[in-house]
C-alpha cells in the first residue's frame, strides 16, 4: 500500500516532512574499493582495465579489444530493426532541434566608463559518456547525453559501456552512431570513470564525464570531480502528478507505473483534491500491475515509496510540489497553464492530460536527464550549457585604468594585498 | 628560481607536460575527520557547532551567539573608513551591473507539429556563502559570491564566517550588508558546511553552498554535494601572462607577484618571444620581491611554481595557453584582440597592457571566482547561472500525442519498458 496523506489531518505537516526526508537509496560504502580501482587504473592503465573487466564482466579485453571498432558499429546498425531505427532517428532529430535553441550567446559591450566587458562561450574539448550495461543500457540515454554535447560543439565524445560476457546492446551502439559519438570502449564501473579522467594507453583522457551509473560509478565520479567536470549524481527516478477530478484513473495509474517500473527505489506520487479519484487510481494501479512485465519491480516501488496526497483545494498542491521538487511533474488538470508559473522547483513539467511524462523520456525533444531526489531545488536538467564554458573578458585603456585603479588600490590595501595594489599603482604612477 | 622552458629545446614537450602535471596542492586526507564532524552536526545541531567552535576558534558561541545581529552589522559599518566603504560601494555597483546581463531568458515555443516546449528559469531559494576567517577573509569575495545570488533573485543568502577568538573583519560584514546577505553566522570549517546543508536549531538549511575554504571546507562540500548544490572546489590561484617585447618588465613583474602573493601554492607564468624581456622580468621580480610585505609568500610561490616559457613566435603561445587553461590570462601584446578568439581554455582574459588582472579582482565588474588548476577546460567562473535553475516544459494536445506517441511506444518496447509504452498507448487506444 502506498502512503496516504490528507492535508486536512491534524499531523499532516509532520507526516509530510517525514515523507520528504525518506531516503530511497541505500548508500553503499563503496568508497574504499573505488579509491583503489582509480589508483590502479592511474598506475597501470590498460592492464588494469583488462584485469577488472575479466573479474567484473567475465570478458577478456586482450582478445575482444578495449575499443569497439567501426565494423562492430556497422554490424550493430544492421541488427536493429527498421521501425526502431526510424524511431531513434525521429527522437534524435527532435532532441537536436530543441537543444540547438539552448546555445548561449557571447556578450561583449562597453560600459559608460569605456571599459569593455564580455563573456565568450566555448565547447568542452572532450567529453566522456558513461553508459550502464545490462538492462539499464538505454539507447534513449545515449541520445540524451550525447546530442547536447554534439550541439555544443564538443569535438570528441567518448562512450564507455560495460559488456558483460561480451554482450553489447546493438541499439546502444546505433544510438551512439546517430548521435555522433567518436569512440566507444567496452569498459564499465569505476575503472571506466578512472580511464576517462586520467587516460590509459588506449583511452585518451576527457575533460568532463556525464551519464548515469551504479554506486561505484557515482562514487568514482565524485572522486575524480575537480580533475574533470562531472554532471549531477543521478538518483532513482520520480514523478509527481497533480490531478483534478476530471481524469481517467487508468491514465494516471499508467503514468505512476511507468515511473515505478524503473527501479524499486523509484517514486510515484499523486496529489488530488478528489478522494474518489484517489481510490480509483489506487485500484487501477493494482489492476495494471498484474499485467505489467516489470510488475514486481513497479509493485515494490509503489508499495514502499508511492504516495497519494489528498488536498482540500488544488492550490494547496503548489507549496507541496515546490517542497517535493520532483524530477517529473505532470499537471493533469483543467487550468494547468495557470499552475506553471507558480512552480518553483521541478526538473520538468508536463502540461495537460495528453502529455504523459514518457513522451519526454523519448521524443518530446527536451532532455530526460533531470535532477532527482529534490535536487531540482538547486540544479537543472542536462543541456547544452553542461558542455560549454564561459571565459570572461575585460579590457581597459589608460583612461579606464585611471578611473577604476584608485578603488582597486584602496580595496587591495584594505585586504593587505600590497602586491595587488602595486600592480595597479605602477601603471598609474610610473615613477613609483 | 622559477622554471625556464624554451619551445626550441629538444625535450620541450616532455618538460612542458611534466610542468602541466605538477600538483600544487598537498591533498590532506581530512575526509574521515570531516565525515565525523558532519555526522555530529546533523545529530546534535547547535550544540555541535558550539563545541567545535570552542575547540577550533577558541570562542564560546553560547555567550557570543551563533548569529551576528543587526547591531553588530551596524557597528561594523561604522568602523570601516570612508574611502574603503566608497571603494566597496563602487565595486558593488559595477559587479551588480555586469551580472545583471547574465540573467538567462525563458524560452517558450511551438514546434511545427504543434508541440509546445520551453525552459523556465527560477532562482535557488536559499544559498549559503562560506567565507574563510583570518587573513583569507576578503570583503571582495563576499561581493563576488553574494551579488550574483542577489541578482539571480535568491531570497535568502546565508553567510558563515569563522571568528577566531571572536574577531570578525568589519569589512567583511560591511560587504555582506552592501551585497544584501540576509543572515550571518560566526561558524566556520566543516561544521559550518554541515549546518548550511542540514540545518540546526538556529540555522535553517540552504539549497546550495558556495565560497572558498581550506581542505576541511572543500572535503565537506564534496560530501554534502547532492543534498545541496555546491560551486567548484577552488584551488590556489594562477596567472598566465603572454607578452610581446614591447612591455615594461616592471609592470609584468608586478602582475606576476600580485598572483604569487596569494599563496605559496599560487602560480605565475610568463610566456614571451623575447629572451631579453624574460631576463628583465626575472630580475625585476627579485627587485620587487625585496620590498613586498608578503614577499616571503610570493617568493616561495615564484620559486616553486613560477615559470618563464620562451617561444620563437607568439603564435606558439596559443596551444600552450589552451593546455595550461589558466584561471587568469593576461594578453600584454600589440594585437591582443586577435588572440582572444583563439583562446579556448581560460577563466578570464585581460586584454592589453592596461588591464592588470587585479582590476578583475575588485572593480572590473566581472567575477573573480574563476576555475583554477586547469578546470577552465570544463567549467566557468561564478555567475548568475550558478544561482538559477531551469525547468523544462512540454505540452501536447491529442493531435501531438498521436504524432509523437507511436515512436515513443516503439522505443519504450525496445528498452523493455512496457509500462512506459502503456502510458502512451492507453491514451491513443482508450480500449486497450
Amino acid at each position: 500500500m502506498p502512503l496516504r496523506l490528507a492535508s486536512s489531518e491534524a499531523n499532516f505537516e509532520a507526516r509530510f516532512a517525514a515523507f520528504l526526508a525518506t531516503k530511497r537509496e541505500v548508500s553503499e560504502d563503496v568508497d574504499a574499493v573505488v579509491r583503489d580501482i582509480i589508483a590502479r587504473v592511474r598506475a597501470e592503465g590498460d592492464a588494469a582495465l583488462i584485469d577488472y573487466t575479466k573479474r567484473f564482466d567475465q570478458l577478456d579485453l586482450s582478445e575482444a579489444g578495449i575499443a569497439v571498432d567501426a565494423a562492430e558499429m556497422d554490424a550493430a546498425m544492421e541488427r536493429v530493426d527498421r521501425d526502431t531505427l526510424a524511431a531513434l532517428e525521429f527522437a534524435h532529430k527532435r532532441i537536436a532541434a530543441h537543444h540547438a535553441r539552448q546555445m548561449p550567446k557571447d556578450d561583449r559591450y562597453v560600459d559608460p566608463i569605456g571599459v569593455e566587458l564580455g563573456s565568450h562561450w566555448t565547447a568542452v574539448e572532450a567529453v566522456g559518456l558513461y553508459v550502464p550495461g545490462g538492462t539499464a543500457s538505454y539507447p534513449s540515454s545515449v541520445l540524451m547525453n550525447a546530442v547536447p554535447a554534439r550541439v555544443a560543439g564538443v569535438e570528441r565524445i567518448v562512450m564507455t559501456v560495460p559488456s558483460p560476457r561480451g554482450e553489447l546492446n546493438p541499439l546502444v551502439l546505433a544510438a551512439a552512431r546517430l548521435a555522433g559519438v567518436s569512440e566507444v570502449y567496452r569498459v564499465g564501473g569505476a575503472q571506466a570513470v578512472a580511464a576517462l579522467a586520467y587516460g590509459t594507453q588506449t583511452i585518451a583522457p576527457v575533460a568532463k564525464i556525464v551519464g548515469p551509473g551504479n554506486a561505484y560509478v557515482a562514487a568514482a565520479k565524485r572522486r575524480v570531480f575537480g580533475t574533470v567536470g562531472i554532471d549531477m549524481i543521478a538518483g532513482p527516478s520520480e514523478v509527481l502528478i497533480i490531478a483534478d477530478s476530471e481524469n481517467d484513473p487508468a491514465w494516471l495509474a499508467a503514468d505512476l507505473l511507468a515511473q515505478a517500473e524503473h527501479d524499486a527505489a523509484a517514486q510515484s506520487i499523486l496529489i488530488t483534491d478528489d478522494a474518489g479519484l484517489a481510490d480509483a487510481v489506487e485500484a487501477e494501479v493494482e489492476r495494471q500491475l498484474a499485467r505489467l512485465p516489470r510488475g514486481a519491480m513497479a509493485g515494490a516501488s509503489w508499495r514502499d515509496y508511492g504516495a497519494i496526497i489528498l488536498v482540500s483545494d488544488l492550490a494547496e498542491a503548489v507549496p507541496l510540489a515546490n517542497r517535493i521538487a520532483a524530477e517529473h511533474l505532470e499537471l493533469a488538470m483543467e487550468d494547468a497553464e495557470a499552475f506553471v508559473g507558480k512552480i518553483r522547483n521541478a526538473g520538468a513539467i508536463f502540461i495537460g492530460r495528453h502529455t504523459p511524462e514518457v513522451i519526454g523520456d523519448y521524443v518530446g525533444g527536451s532532455n530526460h536527464v533531470l535532477p532527482t531526489a529534490r535536487s531540482a531545488r538547486f540544479s537543472s536538467g542536462l543541456s547544452v550549457l553542461d558542455f560549454v564554458k564561459r571565459t570572461s573578458i575585460l579590457k581597459l585603456g589608460p583612461d579606464q585604468l585611471r578611473a577604476l585603479g584608485p578603488a582597486a588600490i584602496t580595496l587591495a590595501r584594505a585586504e593587505n594585498l600590497d602586491g595587488h595594489a602595486a600592480s595597479v599603482a605602477i601603471r598609474l604612477n610610473p615613477e613609483s
